[in-house]
């Protein structure tokens, strides 16, 4: 009996080697990986700038190009402006997944860059058993005598900034993320602030007194980041003006005399520069924010703000070109962002996109002052049309300029969408509920703010699928000593092995 | 009056200029193409292999990957499997905008792609004005003594094949396309067959005629093309099984005895092999059709067909490594698909693509039929539901599979939805009035099939924004002699730049 279901046993086996052989041979390239190019034994860079776009693939490069282009040639002829980083000699292409899912989070994929480990979404720097933890990059080059540097546009916890330098089972534990910064030999942090300096609980010993204690000097003023230099020892730089996040506001709403990305680049540059090196980690983080809330218009102006983040470290590139390695990448897609819609076919109209004045996020304040102040029976979307124009550029055909403006006249079909959002919208966020087609339509976000974006999207020639991200592959643009193996279609992982490999670093 | 209307121009013109100049500096690097690698000095090889995936992008290329992957891991782990060309050691990005469009066809890049000028779309080889021709890379090649081949899944007329033989100012000229072809002095054509042999009214002499007269050997059965070897001579060879556009089938609908655009690719090279060398374009056509209908299955079975006939490349490759050089690359992104969805947020479901027996297009048929044969007072959409079980694995809650396959239940909103687009359905094409809502719903398909494939898609984790192209950049990958000169960002033009240099050929 047990022999011949053995026997039994041996022969599905067999079976299924054959056919699990057969189907290899099918695709037969299938785990044919030895083309990565992840050795380099040239000259080892002293400077190294990793720029990591949040939410930030080829659309949200390409519509920005657009964007620029739209805005250099007008109507006089088709053509796009590249942005900083896309002149680079060097691009390959990087997949994304993580331990779980072809659509990973920030906190997988960065621990992917940082460590070339995949793990689960959620996790930072830690493996799938959320037991053991994995080294960083930056860990390793502080102990070859690189200054450390880790700059944000959103907080200084937050999943990828805390990939460089934390080690925890979840992304949301912002203050033993945060404490693991105040308690590293790091050397520069920049940027947001703290999401929970004292603990969820606001009863824990704040991180910036740990910080202190362990050497730190602490800068929240303009004026004060504006000074720092090479003398300044260690810094955490956090930008004065933040957002209900802890993040720098959208660039869309930045006030002009406030602190940019790049400004916080240039002053990392300052405070990390030495004869040893540097290696810093720089996160373009709102992209991502931009596109799960479907906002084209926020999504490009922050795109061209990280770019001239990326300015900086060229600058510095042109000041030391023999030391230098530059790579500009993201983490994954956010959005499902298309240039191309259903209902303009093969147009676009990004001169669309440049009504836009406030991201959705200062939309949505006006929205809940309305709703405030508005008993629902007497609440209409006409109320606001002065608003939608104002903040968007939209307009009904019974506006003074429809006639002036045609393109940005609200079709029927938009106008009952926009109606349709604006119901769900006077309805207080905890008290609604979605059907799954409102779900689909809304996401978790504001029912009329989205809708507006869609369709000042949609009308420019711009698609969105989802509120999450995406799988899409990610652009990997190199510049440097070592940019050449960085050509290629790899994995994410490939990105820390290339590191190590060109500022050999010895992994045991 | 004259001299201060001038002085006022003047002054005008100056603000302007350091306007423009202002605006040049913030955007610095607009204009800095020159790190666009277009040169190459090493050996000149022999066999080129030009490869087209006609609406491939990333989006096409990894949801394939991911397909083959969930087959070939299961549930077991993450991650994909590589098609044939993804692992080529050199990849690069090229933009694809034309003379008038972000959003372009396949006229005006593959124009790009064979002569290295923009133009509009629709237009083969000439200029915006329609009067002046455009050299195209296979005349120059020819002009060197290689001989020339151009196979395609759908027409040989079709517009991109056409572009690598013909210069007209419509891609809809059919007739005088293939007249072209006829009277080329290429070699080999294979694949599809032709739209209008004798013209629009069919009042024209039959191009096959001319070709005969020509010189050509027309073979167009399954056994006369199995046959062609190095002997044959210049062949025009027409797969005998054609659908109604005169291409290939789907390759999801493909008769396993039938021939595949392999076994084009592999005659093809039977028929050019040739001491003095040979360029070859390959089309994958049927992509772009597929992803137009919004049919990620078919869109993923054509794009594992398109990798298995580079195979047929690489396995000459192997024999010929050090006179070869493949290219594959695509034209322009189609239908806006990402690897993402509003309702399946981070969760992708590929093993549900595997449900789909039928592309759309033979779905519509058995819809066609439907509709003929029952009054529009009787018709029920629960008469379908077998066929849509059978061919899409999509069921309701009442089927009797049911409970042990719940992802493939359709959700009430799924049901309402194909309600609505059932309704539309029998109403006969020609009578159908779509308003806005609907034309972004069903595009100009059969409203039912397009429905159900967004349907299918969605619930797999696949998102589509529109049934045109997009802006999309897309992938090129190289693999022999010249590949290192494809890495990097650059424009679809630049792809014949780099031929040119590779192939040493005198542009003057």
């Amino acid at each position: 009996m047990f022999t011949s279901k053995k026997r039994l046993i041996a022969v599905i086996l067999s079976i299924a080697v054959i056919l699990t052989t057969g189907f290899m041979m099918l695709t037969a390239s299938a785990s044919d990986e030895n083309q990565v190019k992840n050795n380099y034994s040239g000259k080892t860079p002293k400077y190294v700038f990793l720029f990591i776009g949040d939410g930030m693939s080829y659309p949200q490069i390409y519509s920005s190009e657009i964007f620029l282009g739209k805005k250099l040639y007008g109507d006089s002829k088709i053509g796009t402006s590249k942005l900083s980083f896309s002149t680079f000699p060097v691009e390959g292409t990087c997949a994304t997944f993580d331990a779980e899912t072809f659509i990973p989070d920030s906190a997988s994929t960065a621990t992917s860059i940082s460590t070339g480990n995949k793990t689960l979404g959620g996790i930072i720097n830690m493996d799938t058993e959320r037991k053991t933890s994995f080294k960083t990059i930056t860990e390793y080059v502080k102990e070859k005598g690189y200054k450390v540097g880790v700059i944000t546009s959103v907080s200084l916890d937050h999943a990828t900034p805390a990939a460089f330098y934390a080690h925890q089972p979840s992304r949301n534990n912002y203050y033993d993320i945060s404490v693991e910064l105040a308690k590293s030999n790091f050397d520069f942090f920049g940027g947001g602030g703290f999401k929970q300096p004292k603990g969820s609980k606001g009863d824990q010993t704040d991180v910036i007194e740990i910080a202190k204690q362990n050497g730190f000097k602490y800068v929240n003023t303009k004026e004060g980041i504006l000074s720092l230099n090479s003398e300044s020892g260690r810094v955490i730089a956090v930008n004065p003006v933040l957002d209900r996040d802890k993040a720098l506001a959208y660039e869309i709403d930045r006030a002009s005399d406030d602190l940019s990305l790049s400004d916080f680049v240039k002053k990392g540059i300052d405070v990390l520069y030495n004869p040893k090196g540097f290696f810093m980690m720089v996160e373009g983080g709102k992209i991502d924010w931009a596109c799960h809330a479907n906002d084209a218009a926020a999504s490009i102006k922050d795109t061209l703000a990280f770019s001239k983040s990326v300015d900086q470290a060229l600058q510095f590139y042109e000041k030391h070109p023999d030391d230098t390695l530059i790579i500009v990448t993201g983490d994954h897609e956010t959005g499902g962002m298309t240039i191309g819609f259903a209902g303009t076919a093969y147009e676009t109209f990004f001169n669309k996109i440049g009504y836009q004045k406030k991201s959705f996020l200062e939309f949505d304040k006006e929205i809940a002052q309305y709703r405030e102040n508005t008993p629902a029976s007497e609440a209409k979307l006409t109320d606001l049309l002065p608003s939608i124009k104002e903040s968007f550029g939209l307009i009904t055909s019974e506006d003074a300029d429809a006639s002036k403006n045609e393109g940005m006249v609200l079709s029927d079909y938009e106008l009952e969408t926009l109606k349709g959002a604006f119901e769900q919208t006077m309805i207080p966020a905890k008290e609604r509920k979605l059907s799954e087609r409102e779900s689909i339509l809304y996401g978790t976000y504001e029912p009329l703010s989205v809708t507006i974006t869609h369709i000042l999207n949609n009308k420019s020639g711009i698609g969105w699928t989802t509120y999450s991200h995406t799988g899409l592959p990610l652009p990997v643009f190199a510049k440097g000593l070592g940019q050449e193996i960085f050509n290629g279609y790899y994995d994410n992982t490939d990105l820390f092995k290339k590191m190590v490999s060109i500022l050999k670093i010895d992994i045991k």
